[in-house]
């Protein structure tokens, strides 16, 4: 049989692939490549040593639930840390509201599927996360883009996309937030936007999506830890729906990650998670649970804080050296650099030039719900070392310039 | 804000808990409770030296790969190791056909995504895997049901059952099988029925879903390696997607299973898999990798054969000698004996006194999509300890009588 295309869904004849996860696949096939392109902790940033004692602690207790299927909500002792990781992001939360993620992006699919049916309509920044919105879509929703600002979403345009939503006769059920150092753009939403999109949600009834894998990695020189505050612990509505991860400040290979909400929601959450794999991996579980207990977590924070800043350093300092035409915003922190590329440049075509000579982005156009954004270019700082970096920098300004 | 409900999706709002991950909750609650209702391996077969041998070198090592984001496909090498394993099952594949997935239920939602519009029809055994059933109906599949033989699905009930429902006007996408020592029966199918069905697909132009995680547990006393050649090992026609899993015989704690399919249906799998979790945990494919070069997987077949073949013989001996109403077929492989209650007796009512009495089960209902079998329990004698099934057994047995 050859023809299986008529045995696809609706749903699986659209499945389109991720362009960040497709230049993973070019960088699979190259190691000359410097790869700008995916946002990937630094290898060096893994606490080894602690991971192989607490692998053969955990080997060597033999534990019941540690090889197990467990239960689909998490590692109860988990539970218990993330609550507690929780209350230093002043977020006060009670087991019921808690559920353990394989990855966040995980979480982003399970809100999907308990929320949103066909043509539902999810507001997104313009940009915004591409895993949320490859989410969002598996069940229909339509995403509707609002404009940015240096501090973060546009609260005009909010509104203004709302009515004009709502204008057309469609619901809007929730908007979709990255507020610390936002992934493309690395923004930082202000304090002053997290509480007025608060009481703009409980206004207008609607759920925030806060979405916050990056809040540990603020860059100190610039950033406060108060500037990071989640809209969700200043939310008396409970409006707010929090994700959070492991991935960033432990490691993503343990696929370990967090949702945060009201009880009611979590248990569905639950329940489409039964679907979906059953459980998250206990032994990864176990792992993360014992570096949160012997305090390889906090010991983590500071340093990635000053090694993501120091990557920072070297890339803003090599894009000046190389007087690349670029002009960005330097980031307050996270994994990300993003820039506008000068007039008449087009990131995906510049992207196939780039490549040849050896350096990779993703096209800000990715980002984008509304198809436009072709001037901008994703460039991650995280995962290169510094040779690699500057390496990879002046690779780009030879491109721009040819 | 109380009022959740109006923000859940469709699908979100009929999500029902599964009767087996209920049962898990029971267990969970209460340690004197003996349970005879989740398919758990025994923690008493998990390898945990070899398993330490190996965290430990991976994590000596500082591989880039083992703590990081990973092909959505999965680890290669790992994918290499999975193709010999098809290879003992006399299947041969190439890469593209191949992709691990977050433990079996995983596959099982993935091609339900790629596959099921709302309104198709998947033909289901009757009784069938509880698991299956939840991920085929997430996208909306509708689940009619075929009755079984002592040897496997009845195929004159198959040709009823596929006339009857195109009568209606719907389309037969998929029919799904467990061919070896089936959850919840037990049941091994026979091999004249797997060679009739590849070519029933063919002539009906249907897709089977064969699905295999207790293919190595045949006990050799009554069941030989050849019974249980899967259907996929004689398909000419591309008409087979293979699901089996590393939960059974290495461990379930890691989440690592693998789906193989014809390469389109695997592109857009692979596709679908981004949008749920990106990958799956590169820490957990390592370790399953690690174990299959290093001979643990090989090693450990037999000795799960002889624990499980073992397992069965106590429980069928206390079966007898409590002289319980029950009657039932010998298991020939896997974790479960299915059998049927004393005319009057009902199994969902059953077991709350069983539950009183410390002992629980699953009850056949939960495995029918017709809204039968409330005659039937499934009692798994896989985890319990020997002596634990002889007095669970003891326990229900009061019940029955009392």
């Amino acid at each position: 049989m050859k023809d299986y295309e008529r045995f696809f869904s609706e749903g699986g004849r659209v499945l389109r692939e991720s362009p960040i996860r497709k230049m993973g696949t070019v960088l699979a096939a190259s190691r000359e490549v410097i790869s700008f392109a995916p946002g990937y902790p630094a290898n060096e940033s893994f606490p080894w040593d602690d991971f192989r004692a607490i692998a053969d602690d955990l080997l060597t207790q033999h534990s019941d639930d540690l090889l197990q299927y467990g239960p689909t909500r998490g590692y109860r002792p988990l539970l218990d840390a993330i609550i507690d990781v929780q209350k230093t992001r002043g977020i006060n939360v009670t087991t019921d509201q808690v559920i353990v993620t394989t990855g966040s992006q995980q979480g982003l699919f399970l809100l999907a599927r308990a929320l949103f049916d066909p043509g539902d309509v999810v507001l997104v920044e313009l940009p915004s996360y591409t895993g949320a919105i490859t989410a969002f879509k598996s069940f229909g929703a339509d995403l509707v883009g609002v404009a940015q600002d240096d501090d973060g979403i546009n609260l005009e345009d909010l509104d203004r996309t709302l009515a004009r939503v709502r204008g057309e006769g469609r619901r809007v059920k929730c908007l979709y937030l990255v507020p610390n150092f936002q992934n493309p753009t690395g923004r930082l939403l202000s304090l002053e936007k997290r509480r007025a999109l608060v009481e703009w949600a409980e206004r207008e009834d609607v759920l925030i999506v806060e979405d916050d894998p990056y809040r540990d990695i603020y860059f100190t020189d610039v950033t406060t830890e108060a500037d990071t505050r989640p809209i969700a612990a200043d939310d008396p509505y409970g409006r707010v729906l929090y994700l959070s991860s492991f991935s960033k400040t432990l490691a993503p290979g343990f696929r370990t990650a967090w949702l945060v909400a009201p009880p009611v929601i979590a248990s569905k959450v639950e329940l489409a998670k039964q679907a979906i794999d059953l459980c998250t991996s206990g032994f990864d579980q176990q792992m993360v649970y014992q570096a949160c207990v012997r305090g390889v977590l906090a010991a983590q924070a500071p340093r990635l804080r000053a090694l993501y800043q120091h990557k920072r350093d070297v890339m803003v300092a090599a894009l000046r050296e190389a007087g690349t035409p670029l002009t960005w915003l330097d980031p307050r922190g996270g994994f990300f650099l993003w820039a506008r590329l000068p007039d008449g440049l087009h990131a995906d075509t510049l992207l196939e030039r780039a490549t040849a000579e050896g350096v990779i982005y993703v096209t800000g156009s990715a980002f984008f719900v509304d198809a436009t954004g072709h001037e901008y270019v994703r460039l991650s700082f995280s995962s290169p070392s510094e040779a690699r970096i500057r390496e990879g920098v002046e690779r780009l300004t030879r491109v721009m310039r040819s």
